[in-house]
């Protein structure tokens, strides 16, 4: 099992059908559990995929449409029924407070967990120690956001350095926490000369949107970029019109931002209502944009982030 | 299919498993749909038993809980987005309008559906044409009440009756408009005449509830009563302590009430979780109390309202 991975917990889009739930991903990132956009059914999906509650250290929602939040009352309540004991921050869009408060008392329960509303606006930055997390705005016909996870770079010990330099045993730990070592013969090594650069991985997630910048910005070098793709070509200017994505443009971001791995998600039921696989163009249109891997999201389906491109020293 | 019917659509109390969902029963009786408690993902179980949002007249919510509940607003969301043309009252205890007026407005959707919101307290009841129906205050840890369905008694035509009398043609719908028909040889003859008594048929539903005298008031002379039996015996006093019934409990109060068909549900997982049928103590511990017929409520199943009894003239 991945340390780092996207669980695909629904992918309707606006409507379930038999074989896709509301939206729900939940990006298992090292210790970290970050649950997307949960959708109504995403507590009982949750159970599908062999995840706790407890798995959860965050949310980010992306907007105040049903599809993608109307599970949060059922997941908050889980966190305490299982007595969850870490607290959970909640991000969403500043100016769906309102609705958030609703979500987040919507029925009556016995509060234990600790959710900690942390609202986002456009450009809003955290520095989560593991990795930055930041929120871009979109355009959608309500304020809806997308989520970038950027781990920063850093660099990683190579075996054979140390050994060129001789340096073993505990000298090794004082290198990595020092940066330099005194060898004792009137030489010292530094940290540079005996690792190689490791590249952060990134993570990025956009729902609901028209074609913007901001969705270039999120998507900049992913290693995992999670994308709506609702729409077929031979809809795009209505995809344009209410604020989505066809298949071709989430691929054309894909190549044009160096995305690794594009999963493609809430597909419209207007292509073929309540199939296992969705309507072959999405493959098609969005190979003809991006030569990279394609994954066409499934309820259930696990997808790694990609091992990290090694860099010789 | 039958036109009057109770089409479950999850059976799961307080957490969803792989089989069951969260509550959910639509009672269909005859042009009306009668959704009972709401759960997190009866939208989409919906989908699988082939109910659409425009077969939903009315909704009963017995308590907010969530997993009496967090359907709620799909199913609003979905009477809009499906432009169902007529209005639907909802009920619920009148306590908790706070959560309903959440529920309502979870989340940003376009509202086109008429949904009309009718609180109701202990003994309220509305006669709405077809049938009676009666809220009554239960006893849990929430303000919750239980419904009760009561078509009135009636009378059917027996044609044998209307041969012996020579009334033909016409003349039946004449005697059934005013009750009475001059047979022009100086008599005349009565609707009763020609008629049998038509007992109305019951539906009861009971919820979350310790064991009080609502319950047996509601349950009275049901044809088909769906209740809560959360634990089994050895559960008894916990049972009581949290509000919740036994299936013996519920099978005593079928018994007492002359109940014809009594469906069991909302099981709780301490007994086998995840498992397509429940216990086998429910079964075994409810037909200690009761000889009539016992349903173990599945996710999807269908239940027909009995057939009426006979009563000859």
């Amino acid at each position: 099992m991945s340390a780092r991975e996207l669980v695909v917990l629904g992918t309707a889009s606006q409507v379930p059908t038999r074989h896709r739930n509301h939206n729900g991903y939940l990006l298992r990132w090292d210790d970290q559990g970050i649950l997307f956009d949960p959708g109504e059914g995403t507590q009982r999906q949750m159970q599908g995929a062999g995840v706790s509650a407890g798995g959860i250290t965050r949310v980010c929602v992306t907007h105040f449409h049903g599809d993608h939040c109307l599970g949060l009352p059922g997941v908050i309540q889980r966190l305490s029924l299982d007595r969850v004991p870490h607290p959970v921050p909640v991000h969403f869009p500043a100016g769906g407070a309102e609705y958030f408060n609703r979500l987040r008392y919507a029925s009556s329960f016995y509060e234990t967990a600790t959710v900690l509303p942390a609202p986002v606006t456009d450009g809003w930055s955290a520095d989560l120690g593991a990795f930055t997390l930041t929120a871009r705005r979109l355009v959608h016909s309500v304020e809806a956001c997308g989520y970038q996870l950027v781990e920063p770079d850093s660099r990683r010990i190579v075996p054979e350095l140390l050994a060129a330099h001789g340096v073993t045993g505990p000298a090794v730990g004082v290198l990595q926490r020092t940066g330099r070592l005194d060898l004792g013969d009137g030489r010292d090594v530094t940290l540079g000369q005996v690792s190689a650069p490791r590249p952060g991985q990134r993570f990025a997630f956009v729902m609901d949107t028209g074609l913007c910048d901001a969705v270039f910005a999120l998507a900049d070098r992913a290693d995992l970029l999670c994308i709506e793709a609702t729409f077929l070509n031979e809809d795009a200017a209505l995809a344009a019109e209410v604020g989505h994505l066809t298949a071709a443009q989430a691929a054309r971001v894909a190549r044009e931002c160096g995305v690794r791995r594009l999963v493609l998600t809430h597909f419209s039921q207007r292509y073929g209502q309540d199939e296992y696989e969705p309507d072959g163009r999405y493959l098609t249109e969005a190979r003809a944009e991006f030569g990279g891997e394609i994954v066409l999201a499934r309820d259930l389906m696990r997808v790694d982030v990609p091992p990290r491109v090694r860099v010789d020293a």
